[in-house]
């Protein structure tokens, strides 16, 4: 059995005119992370792979069309998680790279080297142009920096940055968290593996990283153990402060696996570690979703579930079970 | 009562004949902080105060006189939490800004207003050039790159350059984590609050961030609640790699917190969760420790611990039972 593929397009407020356009991106991502592990593809291959395509497409916030900061600019956050070995690599805030997840794969594979010279550590997470000149010293794609805006990001930006300029100090609600990506995936030898991109919330300070980059926030990976029997990747989209100051990706994979019920314990985990968060006090809208995927290696079992607090959230996956790519526009549901 | 405030000056391999100096600056550091505390500060205002005296000392790696990046420059990473708001604040490889502590509080402090124009949320986390704008904006002091590289620091990146260049593939154990600061504190309104601040190791890749710019890695606060009895504030140094993957800050506080005993409960974290921790699996060398600060309002009392597990550790405390800072230079203690 190749394994399975699950894919968020984030969750946010999704234009519903858009629908058969996420659709499409959803099925042949889907399709391509599936083909993939049946040739033999790692989770982490896979992962890296689907939300490098989701990445190149511009309806996505991740990649080219990502939102713009505001000075003008793409700044890319992502990472992934390894679940076989644990090992986390990411990016933030980097500038000219075309697919910024292979970048945080890159860094993650090159932990298993446990020292460089002088005992040195590798990094886990490198930011701005020292991120940007280690994917050149990689030979991994970097481009001109503009040629990741695509002509939807630069007109949104001229719209919205005009009205800022116009209301400075009005708060309009307008600006909602939406389009970054994720996938999580389970391979033929039982590995999960997470990963995550994001472009960032429209107009963000230049240099802000958010979840897609920080460890336990927008991805988590861990497989099975001999204490720990279930295997849990996670994947989570929203307003990046608040998913970074409760740690939503992995405390909900540390939730589900403390409890003998999955839909319970993702509920319990999307309250009371997110709407009811004693580290979002004060804060009135909590919009916030993720996917998760686990897997119980002893009795060959799976469950694939979602959450969202966030109007609409576009999921995809596919499985040995399907023949062909499931995708679902979910819509006020906060729980499946 | 004014409060208390203690401070560290890094889990490493001190250098004996420098410790007078150690030993002064502590001395410093903490009458300062003390002060601050008795003429009203809050335990936020005064971790940052304290901690940017610590980074005008070219004795630390951080601030002025950090460790050199691969190419030569100083990026600094830092950050600081507030345990009544439960508000965090970072900046990372961060150049040219004079006390990154004070950009991270600036931050943290920003947070406070829930959101900007359009809805937009203020950032937890800035990085690089970015964060470089956002000190000039706020009017914190920002200087010239090479005005931080100290004489001491451009010795040992000339003399560790040419090392590793000659003998690239070689791994000497040579460069261990060393003189990352940070400090805890309570103030006389028994709110806590956490800084830390860091250069990076040495001959770090550029725009390598590590645990002082990480959430709930480098330092954690957290008041008492109707729930939590305890209040908890804690502050790592170590290998910044190995504190992210372990969220040591984080795990030693809450282990604390729901331990009964207090040595008891830093002891097991340390143990379980960064000493025998499976996300660092296949590391040899476990280099880290902490600080941690806890307070029980509902009976007034206070407890102040430290654990390492490298060589040593300077640490210094004053509170209100003390007439003058209390300094240690922990030696092959691994809990206190």
């Amino acid at each position: 059995m190749p394994g399975f593929i699950g894919i968020h397009l984030g969750a946010g407020q999704h234009s519903e005119t858009l629908w058969p356009d996420y659709k499409k991106l959803c099925h042949r991502a889907c399709k391509k992370g599936y083909s993939l592990l049946a040739s033999g593809a790692t989770a982490l291959e896979t992962v890296t792979d689907v939300t490098a395509l989701l990445e190149n497409s511009p309806l996505t916030n991740a990649g080219y069309g990502s939102n713009l900061t505001w000075d003008g600019h793409v700044e890319c956050d992502a990472s992934v998680m390894d679940g076989s070995t644990l090992h986390f690599g990411a990016v933030g805030a980097v500038p000219g790279v075309k697919n910024p997840v292979k970048l945080a794969q890159h860094i993650c594979k090159k932990q298993r080297c446990n020292a460089l010279a002088l005992g040195r550590i590798p990094p886990c997470l490198l930011v701005g142009n020292g991120a940007h000149q280690w994917a050149e010293q990689a030979q991994l794609a970097t481009v001109h920096s503009k040629s990741l805006i695509s002509d939807k990001a630069l007109k949104l930006y001229r719209h919205y940055k005009k009205k800022v300029e116009r209301y400075e100090l009005r708060i309009d609600k307008i600006l909602t968290p939406l389009d970054t990506i994720g996938a999580v995936c389970v391979d033929a030898c039982g590995n999960l593996a997470a990963a995550c991109s994001s472009g960032g919330v429209a107009l963000k300070h230049p240099g802000r990283v958010g979840q897609a980059a920080t460890y336990g926030c927008g991805c988590w990976a861990a497989n099975a153990t001999f204490h720990v029997p279930a295997a849990i990747a996670t994947c989570t989209s929203g307003c990046g402060e608040h998913l970074v100051r409760t740690m939503l990706a992995r405390e909900a994979a540390l939730e589900v696996q403390r409890s003998s019920c999955t839909v319970t314990g993702l509920h319990h985990a999307m309250k009371t570690k997110f709407l009811e968060s004693p580290f979002l006090s004060g804060v009135e809208e909590r919009l916030g979703g993720l996917i998760l995927l686990k897997c119980i290696p002893s009795d060959g079992t799976g469950e694939f579930l979602w959450t969202h607090s966030s109007k609409t959230m576009c999921i995809s996956y596919m499985s040995d079970a399907e023949r062909r790519p499931r995708v679902l526009y979910s819509i006020d549901s906060c729980i499946l």
